[in-house]
């Protein structure tokens, strides 16, 4: 016992910040757990160890209490307090094979094995499909800046509005805001929403069928756990979003990357002679290519769809920015067969950060969807989804939308003349005029991934389309973002952007279009 | 051509709130999806139509404009504009068989097959796993009131504190709080989070080591997607959460239910014998019955995971709220071979709709997590996450559970008080002096899903033991919550509760307890 004391002493920092007691439960929980304290072993009684520590008796009294309560000690009324025997039990371990005759100890294990488990990598602890989402992850680590693709300007959204009435509802002091949803969002919501998409994108809907969520992921992750089983195929565009193709991958779904051409998705022969249970596409605004699906194409997809009962998801992705003509209509509004789940997000028409999307369910499937949801995700955000209900009805939504339009549209002009101001018509924009980003094609020999990794160095967002192709890459390109880029910085940004090109995308000195005006 | 101006002027409702533009598009685009308008048709030029309807050219020429522009129409210059051919082109359908020699054309499908289509349930329509998670989904449609079990009381939350700090951060345009949250989750809270987490709960950690999620569900899918393959196996607890069954069986895992007893997980020969790759446990406080994981069996854990590979997902579920002793250590504190993911949520602290949690990872796993909460998830929600950050720094965490921990308290006494007074000790309430609810223990005889039911439709929430038991239900009982309920509701609705159980569980009238005081 004096040792346990003096070593206690030995250990004990009085001019730690650490409170005593703290130190002190620790300590002889550290003692037990290495067996400094063997099993069996008596305590000395409270009075003692405060004697010899120098602390207040009601700090061990408290520290006994608590390993008591832990089950470290066992105290018995009148004979004291004794070291519980808590080391595991070999035969009580198990071996993973079924010989039971040299179960392996602890101590028997190999030492390199242990060293092994401390050394490695990340790699060695994952799972085959968790070391396929991390060794294909596309998301970035900046999410901000010249020309970060798909981001809004959150600097415009108005922040004093939406702080207005949110302030206004927490004072409303509904509690029932603050609970789970389980029933498929704030009802208001789903109303305001389903207006806006009626009128908005010809989308065919009631309230009820109306499922909220938090963004594309999850819209995606619901209908896909919800509708298919593992080993299903699912058709994605070549190209395609990598989040989509992620959020499919580690569902248990075989992605078959179909083509995409001016009209958008193109199944060949041997695609469709195998029907798949989920085909994802971006009719409004292909992604990341920015193509429109033609009409024709349309009613084709919609056809085979109900002939192979397959499900289409339609990712109705920027479909709100639109330059040049008219938003179109979505998809959905043209299914008469219930095979389209329509998705989509108010991320980018307001901020990222704000993690409200929504999905349109055929009808018969709505309840199906509404308790999927709440039981996968359990749901919440009430409050949230009544600010968002009150800033679409009071018409903020529609009135920031219509202002970022004329914002974006410009921006994307300024790019557009940076561009043909460095490169004249050598690198092509590709892309309808719609959306937060377009794609400025590079020379065939390019190395866009590694063009994008020094424009990052330089400063500069920008995304390779390699990594938005699964299987075969047939274009090269940058996804480069003009929305969230103030006026006044597009051409600067750009001219770090064309110097990074120049260097890499045209090594041989007489095809700089730069070098070449310069020459002429 | 006539035709088209008679059956449009018939259609045309001049009077409707619908403005003219989108009813001539609805209609136009109706007939040449229908074929009234065939391919190839001439339309009359935006003059003569115009005259025909009475309404402004200009609106004739801004719905042709949109037929172009949606391919619903062609327009070539000089020769006016034509309905375009989309019709489905049935050898671009094409077939499921490798046989290209009769494809069945949509015309030629049976009939019946469409009316099975438009008249099937959802639960022809489904996969098997989504069938599964609808069949034994656990979500209830209410959320609120006696005795719902496992919500906090949000009319406690301090809502004036928390709009007060939400307002000030909106104020502060921090337009980086409102884009995606690539890292992690917000800095400060993950340092504010690791600082309480080690105090609170012994948990060792660093902020690096600290993922922000958006609840329990979320922690568990990440873990279980980036560790752990389809067809893997998961020991879940017997009984436990039906969340986090749902979660682990949509994400692919068969569940291995292993009995519990008075120390918690008790795993038998034969579970031994084929160690799983996930074992899910709440060892401060099991999910629903309430004991605690004694130091023994979390040691016996701890090795077997880490002679095995086993990685352990610790829910330390309600772990803060303890009534008689002090809040128990972590299992995580206790690993020292990296085997434990922690898991927690704020929304049981705060309020449910809150959605934040955070797990724990080993440090060589942070950034493979931080990368996947990101890729499958595509998290924001920065703001709240600062908000949060600021109440608990500004110390309103800790006071607001500590006011909680005494008001839960005594509900919990006068909860325990109104049933002895009902049953004396007829029903056993088990649980530790822990946690938002206990169970109430019904005769071995009792069917508790139909207690349940009657109780509810009686206006009264509980939960049955029935819907956390994965294979055999060796006890009977309701989950009663007393969080939620004010302190003078407590009384009147469990003698409605009471009401209930007595005619269900007492079937044999000398047998109700009730009955018998009166008797006596």
């Amino acid at each position: 016992m004096v040792i346990l004391s003096e070593w206690l002493a030995a250990q004990l920092d009085k001019d730690s910040a650490e409170p005593a007691y703290r130190q002190l439960l620790q300590l002889m929980q550290q003692a037990i757990l290495t067996g400094r304290l063997a099993p069996g072993t008596k305590l000395p009684s409270s009075r003692t160890l405060a004697g010899d520590l120098g602390v207040a008796r009601n700090t061990v009294l408290h520290v006994y209490d608590q390993l008591s309560a832990e089950g470290y000690v066992i105290s018995t009324t009148g004979s004291g307090t004794y070291v519980a025997d808590t080391r595991p039990d070999s035969a009580a371990v198990g071996t993973p094979t079924s010989a039971p005759a040299n179960p392996p100890s602890p101590a028997a294990a190999p030492a390199g094995e242990d060293d092994d488990a401390a050394g490695a990598s990340a790699r060695g602890d994952m799972s085959m499909r968790g070391q396929r989402l991390i060794d294909e992850a596309g998301v970035s680590a900046r999410q901000w800046g010249a020309f970060m693709p798909g981001v809004p300007d959150v600097a415009e959204f108005p922040a004093r509005t939406w702080s207005r009435l949110q302030a206004r509802l927490w004072k409303s002091a509904n509690h029932g805001l603050l609970t789970y949803a389980p029933g498929g969002g704030y009802r208001p919501l789903r109303r305001a929403l389903s207006d806006y998409l009626r009128v908005a994108r010809s989308v065919r809907c009631t309230p009820d069928q109306i499922i909220i969520t938090t963004g594309i992921h999850q819209s995606i992750d619901l209908a896909v756990r919800l509708l298919a089983d593992h080993g299903d195929t699912a058709w994605v565009e070549e190209p395609c979003y990598w989040g989509a193709r992620s959020v499919l991958q580690s569902s248990g779904l075989k992605l078959a990357p179909i083509p995409v051409d001016d009209e958008g998705l193109n199944p060949r022969e041997q695609d469709l002679r195998d029907p798949p249970r989920i085909a994802l596409v971006t009719p409004s605004h292909q992604y990341p290519l920015g193509m429109v699906m033609s009409l024709a194409r349309r009613r084709t997809l919609l056809e085979y769809a109900r002939q192979h009962k397959v499900w289409i998801i339609e990712d109705d992705y920027d479909s709100e920015f639109r330059y040049g003509s008219r938003p179109l209509a979505s998809l959905q509004g043209l299914d008469d067969s219930d095979r389209v789940i329509y998705v989509g997000s108010l991320g980018k028409l307001l901020f990222p950060g704000l993690r409200i999307g929504y999905m349109v369910v055929p009808e018969r499937l709505a309840a199906t969807f509404r308790t999927g949801v709440a039981e996968l995700y359990r749901e919440g955000q009430l409050m949230q989804q009544a600010v968002l209900a009150e800033f679409i009805m009071d018409g903020y939504l529609t009135s920031h939308v219509r202002r970022m339009r004329t914002l974006y549209g410009e921006r994307r002009q300024l790019l557009i003349d940076a561009v043909t101001r460095h490169f004249g018509d050598a690198l092509p924009v590709m892309g309808d005029e719609a959306g937060l980003h377009f794609v400025l094609g590079l020379p065939e020999h390019a190395d866009d991934p590694a063009i994008a990794a020094a424009a990052y160095d330089a400063g500069v967002i920008v995304r390779p389309l390699a990594a938005y192709y699964s299987v075969r890459q047939d274009r090269k390109g940058l996804l480069t973002g003009y929305a969230c880029v103030p006026h006044e910085e597009i051409a600067p940004a750009f001219a770090t952007l064309a110097r990074v090109i120049e260097e890499h995308a045209f090594d041989r000195p007489e095809a700089t279009p730069e070098k070449q005006r310069r020459a002429g």
